[in-house]
């Protein structure tokens, strides 16, 4: 049993009292801080913060919470959330035929520690049919002849099935600069190099070429520049002379699928709030 | 120039509104908080936290500010402290022969990366005399013969040096019991191996027998049972069947001085809370 | 496709000429090795080597191969064996209830990355059947109320199942001595801790008891000594004070399959060479 | 002691027998193979080894191993050479005002690690004249006024020291093209960056404008153009959203300087060939 919890993130201008101001109103409610984060970014001089709480400390319910702290939210100029932790995020998933962050997901969903829902998986093949539907998930197949139309019914689909964070679960196409933009900070991405090096196609290809002793994943917002989103998690493993690219591939798999795996967990907490181009995570 | 600050350091039975009172206390003075950290222990109930504030934003010093937190202090039944940083940690290191923790330490002293004064340097041995003192800093000898005799030096000179803290930078003598509860929390260690295997002497020796394929250090409190006191900082490195112990014992250097580098800043920057045998480092 | 190759692994005791003489014989024949990797122990001057040859440069197959080279492998009082890539090595995998091991191996297997035939899984659980089955593997499972004429059970399906590796993918039952002995250097387990640290039961719990910075995992051959067996791949990962037992779970999983996937894979590819209670693992 | 040995590096083009032949003639004189590394560069079907030998096996010196291993050598269009343990290689340093590279090598030189004749420091600043001469190492200081005249200085003095290696231990400072031409192979440098990424100057800067999750440092040739040379070795290290440039600056140097050490040791002992833009790295 997973206990229940609201999740409040803000950012706001930085100035001292924001921390007392917010503590204290939980605090006058009965509210019980069981993890709690904070961030200055020093060039924007905004302030982030998070607080975990736990729901039955609160005399009142997550609605209630929204409509007692927009007063304290608009005196601090706040951009702000309370998310609830009986709330499930719905969570679509975009492939192509290669399954190994797929496989991973769909493992860590049903052994449940992806606490999400998945109301659907879309791909550009069929090849995983199968195996997501053992597990119970719609498979959806859009045709990707026309791009233009593929996108739209991509995002009819997402739409219709009340998706929240959409992710490219090694989803081998291109997405259009308007989709980007429609679903900023909603499309998370794994790209199978240590960004900002080797963008675009055949990164361990690239990688080979140019003898990097350790090759790396990157997990990110997608926006309408190519491979150059919020970066939300990465990491990198050590190769040598021997490897060939393929065995970069190989190596690669499994860098890949765990920095997803992190990165969307880190997201679906409510942990990821993005500044500008980068990520603050609080873990 | 380092900004000034003071930091906070609190533990105290857990109950709801803790961080509301100390950050409403710290905001009612204008005070800006630049870093904050909270956790509770699940197994004591104990809530722990690090607050660190821009000493210029709050309207007294810090001897002030402690005669007025006592009050709110009590009231929480709080263990805490208030430290300036305008007021180094002195710091005593104890060497024998090896000097790669030295060197390390010596050289962030030097080039103004570890904020500490180190009032002197002792030794049971002559080796290193003549680095320490290329740095201006006072060498001790202390003669083993008496280890009872040697360990009274030690502490005259600990106590006479004022210092703060002691680091056993690869000291190869294991301290009385009763030295090791005086200075409780005190003294800092750095095991060559990844705790709680190969407790004791040539651990290296231990590892490279039993065929593992990391190895690793541990910075740790020291205690007056041997090497079981709460540890600081770990890390480890992959080594493989062509090592033979001598190259363990040099690629362990390596981790040895980052280890205990690291566990040294978070002390001398309070960030170590003990909890039992256990630490909460707020990194 | 992959290449066709053999392996030739040896071991023998240490003297000059033992690589002249193993690559003339095969330079003799035309035969182009591909990858070539020596080690010598110092403590019981043994050495051992793996050469790994195109099977379609040498005039000859494996059979032939075989009684050629033991003239050879006589005068040097080798213990040795050729395997050929092309008849894939049978492993049979032991379960309980979870599936991590089991999903992440079952996923390289189906990808191609992982080349075994896996003629079987054998479990105590019920659990895990129609996962397996999805796949075309045969199920089965094996009632532990007896534990003596269960793992009498397990051994004839081993062997009936021409099975060469036996996989201990989290089987949660201490295996008898004498079955052990029987399968010496062929039953292969993953061990949820940094061994030596924290050997038999719930050792993430003995690790967040101790306070350690990081957590591993130990992929190992079983012997009759529980825990103690020749270590072939380990890993770590770092946690915090603020990781409950259950984190460590969590986080542990995921350095349980990878270091389980590339013991097995070093194994399956003829690295691994057992020397006293070490091993040699030729990358 | 260090054991007297014989390091015999060697790059042909690729054919069956390569290795038979050079055990072959290594064993018809007796001579123990104590670490035997090879490699096939896929792209250009180009073959390297290396072998290290006991010298004392050996019934002649280098001079005439030389001479004898010349004829095989030139049959199958060997690069090579073979280098004596008994004659330390010359390494000259070039820094500028950081020394933490420089510590940490000088302090691997006095305690034996390093096994290098270090014949002088040069510098385009003052200030670590008195560190250097503490150590009893010349240092010279070049001015930086006239550049052109103080690369021909740079040269001059590598030369009349007979260094074998130029290190660029932080050296702040962009080298002529024609100078790097001159010492092809022979110049290594630390860039403070996990190449490609972040060429050029303020790379940590950069680092953190990108907001990337992972910093590195870099060890490679120094060719004409900038920061593109073969790599011998890399690392990196996790920072986060509350890490400044001056943290990365700070968390940076440790790795800057590890992966200098290391990179310059296996220059060191023969074990890094460069093929095309790439390094071979026979660990």
């Amino acid at each position: 049993m997973t206990p229940h919890r609201y999740t409040l993130t803000i950012s706001c201008p930085d100035r001292a009292g924001i921390i007392a101001a917010v503590t204290g109103f939980i605090a006058q409610h009965g509210g019980f801080i069981v993890e709690a984060s904070y961030h200055t970014d020093q060039e924007t001089q905004r302030f982030f913060m998070r607080q975990e709480m736990r729901a039955d400390s609160l005399p009142f319910d997550a609605d209630e919470f929204r409509r007692r702290f927009a007063l304290l939210a608009s005196e601090f100029d706040m951009h702000w959330q309370l998310t609830d932790s009986a709330q499930k995020k719905r969570i679509v998933l975009l492939v192509s035929k290669q399954d190994h962050c797929l496989n991973d997901l769909l493992h860590r969903w049903r052994s449940g520690e992806l606490l999400v829902d998945i109301p659907c998986v879309i791909s550009n093949h069929q090849d995983l049919r199968s195996f997501v539907e053992w597990h119970g998930i719609p498979f959806i197949h859009v045709d990707m002849t026309d791009k233009s139309a593929a996108f739209e019914r991509i995002a009819a689909l997402f739409e219709q099935h009340h998706g929240d964070t959409l992710v490219l679960a090694r989803f081998m196409q291109i997405l259009p600069p308007d989709f980007c933009d429609r679903y900023s900070e909603r499309i998370i991405n794994i790209h199978h190099s240590f960004l900002p090096s080797f963008v675009g196609a055949k990164p361990y290809h690239q990688a080979h070429q140019r003898g990097v002793k350790l090759i790396g994943a990157t997990c990110h917002f997608v926006t309408s520049e190519l491979d150059a989103g919020p970066i939300i998690e990465q990491d990198t493993v050590r190769v040598d002379h021997g490897d060939t690219p393929d065995d970069l591939v190989r190596y690669g798999r499994d860098i890949e699928k765990t920095v997803l795996a992190r990165g969307l967990r880190y997201h679906i907490e409510d942990r990821v709030l993005v500044c500008g181009n980068k990520t603050i995570v609080f873990r």
